[in-house]
C-alpha cells in the first residue's frame, strides 16, 4: 500500500531541531505517512531524537538531495568525484539512522542550470560511480533513487528512459528511478507512458504541480498519472512537493527559480494535497476495476 | 455558495415513508445538503411529515420528473398537452409544500427514445405552453429548470444552445437550464464552452459520469465543469446523480437503459462523490484564483 | 499498417447502384482506403459489379450490421435465432463477394433500445450460436467483429471487457471486437485502458465524435485513444463514422436517435476526418517513440 | 486570418546571407507564411537585399530577442539599461526595415536563470523604461510584445497575468503580451483560462510543445489552446517553435538548456507542425460555431 508523504519544506527549511520537530507534528497534522528532508547534518541535528520521533509518530522518513557542483560524481576531475561519493555515502547513513529506506534526488549529476551539455564520459563516469555507492547503501537497507529532473536543472538525466538506461549502464539492482510530475510535465512526451514502460523500476515518486502549487491547480493531468502507477501496480511511497516564496531555501530556491508566492497557509495547501492524492488514488482504483469487470448478465 | 445535494435513486427507488425518511438520514450521513426526489405522489406518502423530516434535517429540496408520453406538452393532442400540464402543476406544489424552490427534468416534451423528429410546431406549443406553467411556478417560489438530455431519451433539447434558444422562445424569467454532465458528455461540443454561453441561465446542474457510475471513472473531464462553473460565478445547487442495476425504477431504468451493476454500497459511493465534488470545486476556485493573481514582486 | 476507412453512410444512404458507385468515388477522392456499407441486398444491386468497382479504385471493404429484434440470435425463439443465423450467413457471403474480410455490427443481439436486462441465458445462447457462425465465416475468409455499443442501442455487450468475456466463452478464434469510440465515450471507464486490455482482440475500429459529427469538436480524447491504439501495435482498420440529419436511413437513423444537423456538406466533413486522424495517428507513433527513446549523450 | 509562422532556429541558427535566405525558402515551402528571426545585426547580414526576399515570398516577418544581461532594463545600473535602450532601438528598426510589424521575446528584464527575486523597483524601472520604447516603436509601425517565459529563464514576467498587470503599469497601448505555450505550460494555472483573460491585450503566441519538440508529443493541451484563441476572436500571427540539440545556437541553446535530440529532419518538423495548427484551428473553429448553434427544429 502506497504510503503518502510530504515534502518537509512545505513547513519549513529550517534546521533547528524544534523547527524539524515542529515539521514532524504538521506532517502528521495534515494527515500525511512520510516525511521527506533534504540532507540533513548530524554536527547540527540530533539524529537520534529525530529519528525517534519519527518513530514515535509512526512516520517514514526519505532523504533527498541535489549533488552540488563541486560534488558532482561524473566530473572528471577525481577530488570533485571523490566529494560527491562522499556526500552520498552520508546521505546514506543518515537515511538508515533516521530508519529511512530510501535515498532520492539528483545523485548522478550536479544540480542546476549548465552551460555545456553531457558527454558520454560523464554518463560512464557517474554510473560507475554510482553502481559502487549503490552497494554501499544496499549494505544499509537503504536505495539510491535518481530523480529525473527537467533540463534547467540537469542536464544527464531528464526522460524516465534516459534514467532507465543509466540505471542498465550501472548493472545495479539498488538503484530505482525517482519520478517527479512537475518535471515529468516538461520532459516527457507522456507522463503516463513513460511510468508505464518503467514498471518494476520505480522507487519514489514525488506529486507536484506544474507550477509548483496546490495540485490541481496547474496542468498537470493527475487522473492520468495516478491510473498508470494503479495500471504498473506501484504501491511504493509517492511524496507530495510544493514550493513558495513564503519558505525560502537559500540552496534549493535559487536553483528551481522560486520567485513567485503561490501559497502562504501550508497546512491549508497540505490537507488540500492529501484529499486530492487520497481521492484521486482512490477514483484511479476504482476505474481500473471497472474497466476489467466482465459484467456477466 | 453552491450546495452539494444527490438524487434519491442512489439510495432507494421507493417511495414508502419510511424509505423516503431513511434516504434523507443517508443523504444527510454522506454529507450532501440537499436531496432530489422524482415526483412523490400525495395521495402515497406524508408530504407534511417528510417536509418538516428535510427542514429539520436542514436540507435543500428539488423536485426532478420526466413527462410521460401520453402527459407531452409539446402534443397535437390537446388531451395529451393538457396531461401534461396537469403533471407540472402538481409537481410545482409538491415542490413549495415540500419547502423546494426547483423543479427539474424533462418538461418541454416526453422522456424517452422517440421514433420521429422533432417539429418546429412541436417546439413552438411547448414553448407557449411551458410559458403559461412557469407562471404558476412563480407564484409558488418555484423555478422550472429544463433538463438537458441526450437523443436516446428526447428528441427537443439535446444541447444547452437549444435549450436557451427555448426560453428565449418561451419569453419567461422564470424558465433555466438544468443541465447534467453525463448527457452534455453525449451531444455537447465541448461541455465546458456550453456552460460558459449559459451564464446566468443555468438554475441548476447534475453531476453525473460518463456511465453514470463513481465519480472520476468515466470519460468525463470534471476539473473542466468546475473550472466553468466557477468562471460564470455559479453558485447554486449541483446534485450527484448515479444509476446501477442495484435500485431499478421500472419507469426510469428502462427509459436509461440501467443494464449493469456499477456499484453495490451506495454509502461508498455517495461519499466519494462528495468528497471528490468538494475537491474538485475548492481545485477549481484556487486555480481561478490563482490565473488572475498579478503577483508583483 | 493501418487502413483508415470510412462509412458509406457519410455519403448517402441509398443503395442505388448509382449512389453506391459515386459514395465509392466520393471515399477515393477524400482520400480514404476502405469503404464501409451497411448490408446490401443482392437481390437489389449488382455485387459482381460494385466489387470489380472497389478493386479497381483499391480500396478495402467492410460490411456491417445490427441484427433486426425478430432476427435475433440471443432470442429462446428458435425461428428468431435462425433469421438471425441466416442475415448473419448472408452477410459473410456478401463481404466475400466484395472482396472484404471483415463483418462488424451488433452481431450477439437485435440492434435498438431494449426494455429488458439481458439474461444469462440470452448471453449463452448467442455466443454457442456465433460460434458456429464464426466457423462459416472462416471458410469465407471473413472474421466477425462484435461492435460494443452502448446502453442505448444494445443491453448485451457494453463494454470491451464484456467483449472479451463474450469472445472467450464462444471459444472461437475467428470473434474480434468491434470498438466505436463514440460508445467506448459513453460506456468505458477509460476508452485507453480498455483498448490496452484488449490487446489482439480488436479487429476493426470506428472513429466517431461524441456527437458524431466532426472529429475533435466533441468530448472524446482521440490522442489517448491513437495513443493506446499504438501502444498495442493496432495496425489494422479504422473507419470514420459521422451521422447527421443530412442522411437518412429509415433503419438505422431512429434507433440511433439522429435529430440534429452536425454537417451538411459531406465532402468537407470527410476530408477533415481523414486528415484529422492522419495527423493523429502520426503524432502519436513518434509520441511512442520519443518516450522510449533513451537518448544517450 | 491568423497567420501561421516558424521560428527560424528550425531552419539554421546561422546569419550567414545563404543561410537565412534558405531559411525564408524552407518556411514558404513547408507552408508557413511568416518568419520568426532573432536578432540579425545589419553589420553583417544585407537587410535590404533580405526585406525584398520576404516581400517575393508573401511572408510575414517578425524579430524576437532576449535582453542580455548586460543590456537588462530594469537594471538600477544606468549604463546597462541604457545599452538594453539600444538594443530595443535597433530591433525595432530591423524589424521595421525587414516589412515586419512585431518585436517579441524578453524585453522587460534580461534572459536567464536569474538568482536573485525580482524587487518592486525594477519593475517600476522597466515598466517605466518600456513605455518610452513603446513610442519609439509606435513610430516605427512595430507593437512591443512581452514574452511571458518560464522561471528558468526570466523572474521578473511568468504569468499572462504578470505581463497584464505590468502592461497596465507602463500605460502604453503600443505594449501586447507575447505568449508561448512551452512557458505557460510550467507558469500558468491554465492556458486557456489565461488566454481568455488576456482578450484584446496578445500580440504575439507562440506555439511550442512542453519538450520543445514535435507538437502533439509532449503534455499541453492544443485543443484547448486554439478553443481559447478562437474564443477571445484571436486572429492574429500564430509560430511554431521547436529546438532541438540539431541545431545549436551559442547564445539560446544554452539559456534554453537544449540537450536532446528531439528532432533531425526539420522539414518533416515544420511540415507536421503546419498540419498540426491548421487541422487544430479548424477544428477549434467548427466547434466554437457548434457549440452556439441553436438548431431549432
Amino acid at each position: 500500500m502506497a504510503r503518502i508523504g510530504i515534502h518537509s519544506f512545505v513547513w519549513s527549511a529550517s534546521s533547528a531541531q524544534a523547527d524539524l520537530e515542529r515539521t514532524l507534528a504538521n506532517t502528521k497534522e495534515a494527515g500525511f505517512e512520510l516525511i521527506e528532508f533534504s540532507y540533513l547534518d548530524p554536527a547540527n541535528v540530533d539524529i537520534g531524537r529525530l529519528a525517534r520521533r519519527i518513530a514515535d509518530l509512526d512516520l517514514g522518513v526519505a532523504i533527498s538531495i541535489g549533488l552540488p557542483a563541486n560534488g558532482d560524481i561524473s566530473s572528471a576531475d577525481r577530488a570533485v568525484a571523490a566529494r560527491g561519493v562522499d556526500i552520498l555515502n552520508r546521505t546514506i547513513a543518515l537515511t538508515r539512522d533516521l530508519g529511512g529506506r530510501k535515498v532520492g534526488g539528483i545523485l548522478s549529476t550536479s544540480h542546476g542550470l549548465q552551460t555545456e551539455a553531457p558527454t558520454r564520459d560523464q554518463w560512464n563516469r557517474s554510473a560507475a560511480t554510482l553502481a559502487k555507492v549503490a552497494e554501499t547503501a544496499k549494505a544499509a537497507g537503504v536505495t539510491l533513487n535518481l530523480e529525473i529532473v527537467n533540463r534547467f536543472e540537469s542536464n544527464l538525466l531528464n526522460t524516465a528512459a534516459q534514467g532507465l538506461a543509466f540505471i542498465e549502464d550501472t548493472g545495479s539492482d539498488n538503484i530505482f528511478l525517482h519520478l517527479d510530475t512537475f518535471h515529468m510535465n516538461i520532459e516527457e512526451a507522456d507522463a503516463a507512458l513513460a511510468i508505464r514502460n518503467a514498471v518494476g523500476k520505480i522507487g519514489y515518486v514525488h506529486i507536484g504541480e506544474s507550477h509548483r502549487g496546490f495540485l490541481g491547480t496547474g496542468s498537470i493531468d493527475f487522473a492520468g498519472i495516478f491510473d498508470a502507477l494503479t495500471a504498473i501496480g506501484y504501491d511504493d511511497d509517492l511524496s507530495f512537493e510544493s514550493f513558495s516564496s513564503e519558505i525560502v531555501d537559500e540552496n534549493l530556491s535559487k536553483k528551481t527559480a522560486i520567485w513567485r508566492n503561490l501559497w502562504t497557509d501550508n497546512m491549508e495547501l497540505a490537507r488540500h494535497a492529501r484529499r486530492f492524492i487520497a481521492v484521486g488514488l482512490e477514483t484511479a482504483r476504482r476505474k481500473a476495476e471497472l474497466v476489467t469487470a466482465t459484467q456477466k448478465p
